[in-house]
């Protein structure tokens, strides 16, 4: 395999430009295109590549809106015969499939998709370092170019990213699960806090915060990729809605008889739903990608003011054992906070050992 | 206000055992009482009280299932002739209602709802402190006894908590919309996750762990606390349903003519959606209470192995600014993590400069 020597990127938004600032802090060459002039300048300006002129790719990346992709793959395949071409697009097989349909040799075509992202867009917001440790989808038509799939795995790890194999339906499928529809839940619930009265959001506390968090990602990029992955984000809400009629089922006929007992069964369904959930989240994978650990959690209130999460993790440090993962819980109108570690079972007397000698008291 | 000098908490589960054990600290007489004769005496051992025989309480605090709450009020009010009598469930209206309509007085009983919980439950998972900084609603019926509403607030203070005063259908309203409402849709989306493909979870990131981190919670509890709820919390759905069917709707217009542009009016309600999100999230409030503020975040990434991270804290503590908040976001096969600390937009440079002295590379 040789390694790509120029590449050419087309689109500056957010994740064209950051993948040319990765490889221009490799000195590799790379040159910019985008229809919008004001956003290829300030690409350029901000060293991320020059602009295409008479340049020769080995690679090109195209870092367009999902819609855009195929046309620009199409264009981009015919202008460099030679070149690999890849995409980034959340989605991969509609993109595919057009490009098959165009009747024209998509050999050196593989679709790519790094998972990373921002809540701010356009190249302003752009880092040579997006994608590092992040996991960049590799998904191949069935008949790419073997070279051509060694050029993507290249890109990838050039910007740092982790490479994994899927094919793009199994990709279009996955991603409807784990990332399309938790965010399009997440905007739905969110979305029932605008309007309430202050006075019922005031007692808000971690659990909403936590379960809308993704519910601030950008509306123009997320309405492109649900439509874009119609068909599978359907399906999953097709599942989701079945669920939830089910339970709302369950809900009004306890409503309409509110000063009876509970219809038992009415009770059985909801406890099913929040085991059903239970399991769900067991399925989840933990973050080394085994099987889901279970972890102590060991509780500090701290001050909230500055240094005193120095103080807590200096004396965390001396425990020796590693911290596997660190929450932090405000509380509504006061300066403290709840710092909650996470420490394998094993480890956990350990840790509250080296806190107490660092004169905090912990909680489980 | 005579302060009360003896408690008798009636159910000795986490909650009740907690309470007690929260009194027992301050050497406060404790009293317990529970059905099951197993709970009880695991709360005796761990110190939360003796076993209530011929013992007169100046307050009385039923920690029983939402269900029972009403049943037992009235049972202890009759006990007591003098005592004030408080409860700790998640939903206040109801349990008033049939205290109302029992044709007793009533003017002793003051509701009570602590907002804290912990995913395991029973008498051993029981904590003197689990109430240090949380809110205690107090919701009070309309004509109760003034010195019983200063019971109850002793009571809350007592436990380290801070009160928030709300009418009891206000406070059920409120719930259902900050607290039940996320449990029961963080278990919906979690519920997806069971029995897919393994393949397809492998690729889940940050996102939807924390967007179905509630889903983790009892099954048993949360039916009833649903159940009991069950006029709320369908109101609230019935918001969440009508928008889910605008979305599921566009989605199939979109995705039954997946080979053309996608209908830009479908296109338009994915954007609203996503947009009507978006405002959600803006009025929640900040954590002291305030409006949302918009804070900077700056991202380092760190190797995962012990003492990295009070590294990194003790860079971040020679800043002299506070940390607004942390998050951990691990790589799934890499044994590292990216931190994310959120600082005031006016210290951001500041930290930026502390962490690279500490020879830290930061990300925004």
């Amino acid at each position: 395999m040789t390694r790509p020597r120029a590449v050419l990127v087309v689109g500056t938004g957010l994740i064209g430009t950051s993948i040319a600032l990765a490889l221009r802090s490799q000195q590799l060459e790379v040159a910019l295109a985008d229809l919008d002039s004001e956003s290829l300048q300030a690409a350029v300006q901000m060293g991320a590549g020059v602009v295409a002129e008479s340049f020769e790719p080995d690679l090109v990346v195209v870092a367009v809106p999902p819609y855009a992709v195929a046309d620009v793959v199409l264009d981009q395949l015919q202008r460099y015969p030679n070149a690999t071409v890849t995409d980034v697009a959340s989605v991969k097989a509609q993109p595919i499939k057009q490009l098959t349909s165009s009747g024209q040799d998509i050999h050196r075509f593989v679709g790519g998709h790094p998972m990373a992202g921002r809540a701010v867009s356009g190249p302003s917001a752009a880092r040579a370092d997006l994608f590092v440790d992040r996991v960049w989808v590799i998904a191949a038509p069935d008949d790419a170019n073997p070279s051509a799939v060694d050029d993507v795995r290249w890109l990838a790890k050039a910007c740092g990213a982790v490479c994994v194999d899927a094919d793009p339906a199994e990709h279009d499928r996955a991603v409807a699960l784990i990332s399309h529809v938790p965010q399009l839940v997440a905007s739905l619930l969110a979305a029932q806090l605008a309007g309430a009265d202050p006075d019922d959001i005031a007692l808000a506390g971690q659990g909403i915060r936590d379960t809308t968090r993704l519910a601030d990602s950008s509306a123009e990029l997320w309405a492109e990729i649900l439509a874009s992955n119609a068909d599978d984000v359907s399906k999953v809400l097709d599942g989701l809605d079945a669920d939830l009629q089910v339970v709302r089922a369950a809900l009004s006929a306890i409503a309409a008889n509110r000063d009876e007992p509970a219809d038992p069964h009415a009770v059985e369904v909801l406890r099913d739903s929040v085991r059903k959930g239970n399991q769900g989240r067991q399925a989840l994978p933990d973050k080394h990608g085994g099987a889901a650990s279970t972890y102590v959690t060991i509780l500090v209130d701290v001050e909230d003011r500055p240094g005193e999460l120095a103080r807590l993790f200096a004396a965390a440090g001396e425990a020796g054992v590693n911290l596997e993962d660190v929450r932090i819980e405000h509380t509504v109108g006061r300066l403290r906070a709840t710092v909650e570690l996470a420490v394998a079972p094993g480890s956990a007397e350990i840790m509250r050992n080296a806190l107490k000698a660092g004169g905090w008291q912990t909680r489980s």
